[in-house]
């Protein structure tokens, strides 16, 4: 609702050089259309959830607090990647709690982009898992979309399975449909950036992940570019909204 | 559906000039631009639901019996808020009966914008709680959206936590994690303007609620502005939603 | 999808004058922006359903078997209301099978509008009432929603509750949140056009209903105008889609 | 979210003569229409799902692994009917693994559109059938979006009931309210392309079906031309989501 004017391009060396662009995918347009995306499917409500793009040396992150569909391109922060100092801070906002999370998928994933959502359906699978036997991941076979999500490597969006092996013992490309999906759950916490801790254990624990589940708040998705990362967080929020049905209707989430 | 043409800017004494503006956040635009959001997320179908602003001196209402999605801004009703009188009153439509509640807001929780909403979720919560020994409250814990919700403060739309003490006892900033966010529940009348006095007695009774159930009707949720008022309608319409999933699937709202 | 493309308004007496407006609220332009509403409302799904508006001496019918959300307004069918002969009639298509049906509200109601969905909500709430002993009325109080529609004589669109009687017996105004609104249900057939008879059999019966439920099928509305059948239609679907919500939840669809 | 840019028309011997052109029905185009509407009824999630064409002696075809909201006209791939050779294939994209299944529509069932979908509503109705008597075929009745699906033969898309006998058996027209709509399911293999010769078996053992479910994975669905396809697809979506709704409620989806 906000009106959108476009000023100028300014001087490079002006920090608002950083998110100005009349290029729709850079980084700082290209959150902003992916956010008005995401509240539309509900993963974004009332300022929870965000988005984070790596490009090049900068991190580009949206703000705590502010409505992410109303988001302009001077709403964002912009990080250096490697020394982690702020390039750019809008006064008017907070940075989002989030941003020790995306780190560490950049970090120890090689991310080059990180979705946060509050997906209802993902915070209801926790729910579910929280009084089974397996509380800590969630897990499903043999539904086909389980093809959309790849095993943590730089599988590519399609529906490929090679037999190629990547470092840490992770195989290439995306998973089968005979494969089982898995999706670590950690613990919430009092504060967000206190999951930093729980999240890098699971991503180490669970080094096939692509998403962590949070309990009882919401999930984190991560791929290669905005592409994967936006496509494995849709078929994954799929997944975890089948579970939900398939648990209403008494069928198992791993057919043996 | 109706065309909308602005006319030119009218005299400054008239009443029109009171609602003519090409600021998209002028209260006239805002609430109309509010409530088409708000038909696609079905909170004000049928007619039902209203929206009101305070605007320095003056009060902006949304007429009864209009089609929300398809308002203009010369819809709009506008009140002193001191003397409580008319300042424009169109011809062609009824006072929202939803005005004392409105004002109720305004006065006694110095709120900047007030929603109400007819949220399918908001009432089936009203049913869930009618036949237990939680009859007049909903209460939800552990959920990560409920720091989506302010104190009833002049808290923001942040997620900070403060220990700062307000009058009547109430904490700053929004709840925790970890809190029970508890919304009180009143009966509904069978004329909307009978309602005033319980959600005055309400909101006395809870410092620290944003909201009000109706029984069997819907939600009433204020903010200091319109973006806290929407980020806490949206949030507190999630929990509800998420409620009843959970209550189908046997998980209780207060974790113990 | 199709192209859009007004030609200039023809001669007056050629049937396309009947069709053609720059006025977006003539019949032929407001039916194919409602059906694009409706559309968006899973209620006109795989050519199902349809809308009527009787503008003057002229009646105004969407044609069968059409894409409801792509229709232009050269698609329309014109009848005249007093001999019924086609003042218009698209080569390229069929009459509207609900025809009949439309013109039994205009004729034996005064409607001004008529809708048909084959709403999903419609459909389960007659196949929750075939194994009851209401099988043939669907009956609901005391949720405010209801105070959306009339008594089936001239209410207005607001929610006054006047004590003035019309002819019939039935009284003005629309329902109180302490009425029971009640919408008789009656069987479908093979062909759309023979529920005429029971349509009519169900409107004498209940001279205060403003809508037919259809068995299996959906249900039919109309009111004085547009914006009277729109709302109560809204309106009857919010209350059937809560009906079911109130069913799984084991509360009872009329409050003791 | 990429811009669109269309150049101008190339040379008529340039394969991109093939997908460019300023008309919307042309089957670049609306392949990339049809998309952006199927992805907002979550039927194209996640990269999944897909739409081919059959124009003139030309097959048009989405490419795997792309984002079917987002396609542009150059995205597509086009193959010679008779021939099996592709006159494009756009190097950045893989052809789509449904290439064989929308062959077999197109040469067994003379279809000139076929669709492929993961609605969620299409994988719970295989589900639920997978543990009963009826594991291989979804077989529902008296409901009247059941009209909206022919008999496999050039049936339109209105609501027609001819007696005329097709070769192989084959009514024309659509079904009747009366009839009971049965749909094949066939197992999910682990590479979408192995499911060519089931469907084809499908197709040749139920000469009246227009679409086939294939268990845990959709449905593809096919028609005369792209009106017909889609809204039967429509139809059957939801007469699938009906069948999980009724299931919870304890309906039988055959009416004895």
């Amino acid at each position: 609702m906000a009106s959108s004017t476009s000023p100028p391009l300014p001087n490079a060396n002006s920090p608002d050089s950083l998110v100005l662009s009349s290029d729709p995918l850079h980084p700082a347009n290209h959150i902003c259309a992916l956010c008005r995306n995401f509240y539309d499917f509900g993963w974004v409500t009332g300022t929870g959830g965000g988005v984070s793009i790596k490009h090049g040396d900068n991190v580009y992150i949206a703000p705590s607090g502010v409505q992410k569909e109303l988001m302009q391109p001077t709403d964002m922060f912009v990080k250096d990647y490697e020394s982690g100092e702020y390039l750019r801070r809008p006064a008017a906002h907070k940075p989002s709690a989030c941003t020790p999370l995306f780190m560490a998928a950049f970090t120890t994933r090689s991310a080059g982009c990180c979705i946060h959502t509050h997906s209802q359906w993902a915070v209801l699978v926790t729910l579910i898992c929280e009084s089974t036997n397996s509380k800590d991941v969630f897990s499903i076979s043999q539904i086909e979309q389980i093809k959309g999500i790849s095993r943590g490597g730089h599988g590519s969006t399609s529906t490929s399975n090679s037999n190629e092996i990547l470092e840490g013992g992770r195989k290439a490309g995306n998973l089968g449909f005979f494969d089982t999906l898995k999706i670590p759950i950690i613990e919430n916490t009092a504060h967000e950036e206190d999951l930093r801790e729980s999240l890098e254990g699971a991503i180490r624990e669970w080094p096939e992940t692509t998403a962590v589940l949070v309990r009882r708040h919401g999930v984190y998705v991560w791929g290669k570019d905005v592409a994967q990362a936006k496509t494995q967080c849709e078929s994954l929020d799929y997944l975890f909204r089948l579970a939900v049905e398939m648990h209403r209707l008494g069928v198992g989430w791993v057919k043996e």
